[in-house]
């Protein structure tokens, strides 16, 4: 059995907590698998005194995260902090510039430094790892640095909030409104109090920026995601997709277009039958489309402290297999010097199908005003439907006519264009809803 | 950049094909990712003249490739010539005693003799990879061997077979029957002209014999496996399941129980909802229960020369880019010397839900009859179908009866017990067909 892998530990609320559990319930476990003990050698967090779901005596403790990071007696800085600046920085620069290999949880951090940190471990021949910032417990990326090294990525996208596919699946399944399901997820603990960044589309933008630069081999690029989130979906948007054969999800997808890669994160119409249209609850999936493979689907936990730590052990120990030697698994599956610039595809020129949801005035000569304004803007019609769920109070007068409409492949601009004179022509009871569709 | 990493590959079917066709139209993809060049410098096949569908120019040719195997310009050996003995073997034993890492997609090889290969190349610090050994194009091995190494896996189960899940999708949608769904799988190339490796599950439990190992931490045993196929589903099966809210796949299933651990593949009912009960087609699906991460599922291409082509590939990627150092991530997760002997569980002690299809010649007193057999072995019933399809004839008399038991928990020995009175009570019209169900 070779020398101990000596981990210091920085952060200890559910994931700290969670992998100090198991790093010491599996300790012989992992030193057989891994050819080496591994132990907590020191732990930093906010506060000394706090009581704690884990055992830290005989741990040395560090009230600055930064310090714990410079500990010479520590062979792996994990940062399970959070935050894109700060002490989580601050402390994984002061890690990888005293020679340490650094395992992480944090999206936000990775979404707005990962380069730059990825660049530095490159350069000192370390491992930066965070499989667990990026839906949890799913090995989406180990499979898309290491197994998919010879695919050219086409398009990646995937359920990366669990907190909305929580609240959509409730509201599909038993009919409810946003907010009662909303006010669920808070009370079982999937949503925050503030729940505008899970359910606005922020944290699936974090984690979808990470995955487009492993996906395309191009800088990650957190400032330019189209961002829509799910608090505007109502029960009559789930029950029309649903006759028609479709369930909402919140999606990430990244793609790549003749103008550029498209990032995106909107709710999203995906067909019934759709590998990712059977992910519930608070699940997360991501489907890869390869050139060589075809199409991959990874689902599973993707968050929680269990979850997460199963991931953030997982990066421990294959530093733990692989040493000694220099560490040459680049971070983003790219040498970090070598990754691209990223070239935005504009959203207005993303093509695709669109699920159109309005309420008219008086239908009959709306419906020929509206039909006439998507042809003048060559948007053809799959299919028209006239839905009668009896949900349509919620944002329509009792008078309206709901009506929903589902494009064939069009682009943004000219279903932006047609929604403005449709605006303008004074037709509409309501705001109109619409839905991007991914196949 | 780094030195070339010069491969020689041994086997130029379809996988072997595409793998040099990939390499080659990736080449400096690769190479920017790796951060060194991948060169093809030797191959070896049965026939220095066919004609194939890759470029074999300026390589090396060798007709034995135990020879290529011992070529002291070659770094790694790809081993993609299939069998558990023979060529493969003898080249795979030679490349690891003459110091080159092994890269192979052999399931049979590895299910006979992966403990002793993976010892070799341990003792000699080489890498033995072969994540396209099992399930194709799904990182399914990297997955158990290092993302869950602080996992204790208590279940791993999956369709490893797209013939047979083809075959049982087809049964399914179109209605069609057994043989006429094999028919057009051999015609579209998805089958065997003798299909038996495949259709009686011998190919799964091959698969299913690696995952064990990874999950468990035991030696390889491929011969103690319970082996079913689906040759004896019928339409009947199908319908009557549906009609219950299950489908039918064809399972590998290995599993840890009080008096060890079970492997066994047979048709199996789902719950329709499940995850595994959306994969159709050819697709494969794994899904592995951790005590920490919780359940995972990992779906896609499960076989075919570019998925496969893609799993091989990305072996060799980590390869080249982990060298020069020691190579220590154990092939099968835990180091070969520390893997511990194989304690079966016996079928007949097996739990589970089982659904069984009967054809009585006369219900009335026929069905009490069997109920008290039933009660007799402590079984108790969850639900009980007169199942009427029209579609009886095809394994009962026109006078026979059909019904369908649904049971709770029991033992697998508890229903041979009652089916064996069943049987001598002279009710059965036709061989009662008994199903197990996996939750």
């Amino acid at each position: 059995m070779s020398e101990p892998l000596r981990l210091g530990i920085a952060g200890l609320g559910t994931v700290g907590a969670s992998l100090v559990r198991v790093l010491k319930e599996k300790h012989n476990f992992l030193a057989a698998r891994c050819g080496r003990p591994i132990e907590v050698v020191a732990v930093s967090a906010r506060d000394r005194k706090r009581k704690r779901d884990c055992d830290i005596s005989g741990m040395r403790w560090y009230d600055d995260p930064v310090e714990l990071a410079a500990d010479s007696e520590v062979d792996v800085f994990v940062e399970l902090i959070g935050g894109d600046d700060g002490p989580a920085d601050e402390s994984v620069r002061r890690a990888l510039e005293s020679g340490k290999h650094v395992v992480t949880a944090n999206k936000a951090l990775l979404a707005r430094h990962g380069v730059e940190l990825a660049e530095m471990a490159e350069e000192k021949g370390l491992l930066l790892n965070f499989e667990a910032a990026v839906a949890g417990g799913i090995p989406i990326i180990k499979a898309m640095r290491e197994t998919l090294t010879a695919n050219t990525i086409t398009r990646v996208f995937g359920i990366l909030n669990g907190t909305c596919n929580y609240i959509l699946t409730r509201m599909e399944l038993e009919g409810l409104g946003y907010q009662e399901c909303l006010a669920d997820a808070q009370r079982l603990g999937y949503a925050e109090a503030d729940p505008t960044f899970d359910v606005e589309g922020y944290d699936t933008a974090h984690k979808l920026a990470i995955l487009t630069s492993l996906a395309f081999g191009t800088q990650i690029a957190s400032d330019k995601i189209y961002v829509e989130g799910i608090s505007n979906i109502t029960p009559a948007d789930i029950q029309a997709a649903a006759d028609l054969g479709y369930r909402i999800k919140l999606l990430g997808v990244a793609q790549k277009t003749d103008t550029g890669i498209e990032q995106r994160v909107h709710p999203t119409l995906v067909p019934v039958d759709a590998p990712i249209a059977q992910i519930h609850g608070v699940t997360n999936a991501v489907a890869i489309d390869g050139d060589i493979v075809g199409q991959l689907v990874l689902s599973g936990p993707g968050a929680g402290g269990m979850a997460t730590a199963s991931a953030v052990a997982g990066d421990i120990a294959d530093i733990a297999k692989s040493l000694p030697g220099p560490q040459t698994v680049p971070s983003l599956g790219t040498p970090a010097e070598k990754l691209q610039p990223y070239e935005q595809a504009r959203m207005r020129a993303h093509e695709g199908g669109y699920f159109i949801r309005l309420s008219l005035n008086d239908r009959a000569g709306a419906f020929a005003s509206i039909a006439s304004r998507m042809a003048e803007q060559d948007i053809s019609l799959q299919s028209i439907v006239q839905h009668r769920t009896g949900q349509e109070t919620d944002d329509s007068p009792e008078t309206a006519q709901p009506v929903i409409l589902v494009t064939h492949r069009t682009t943004e601009s000219a279903i932006r264009a047609a929604f403005e004179k449709i605006g303008a022509d004074g037709h509409l009871a309501a705001k109109p809803q619409m839905i991007r569709i991914e196949q």
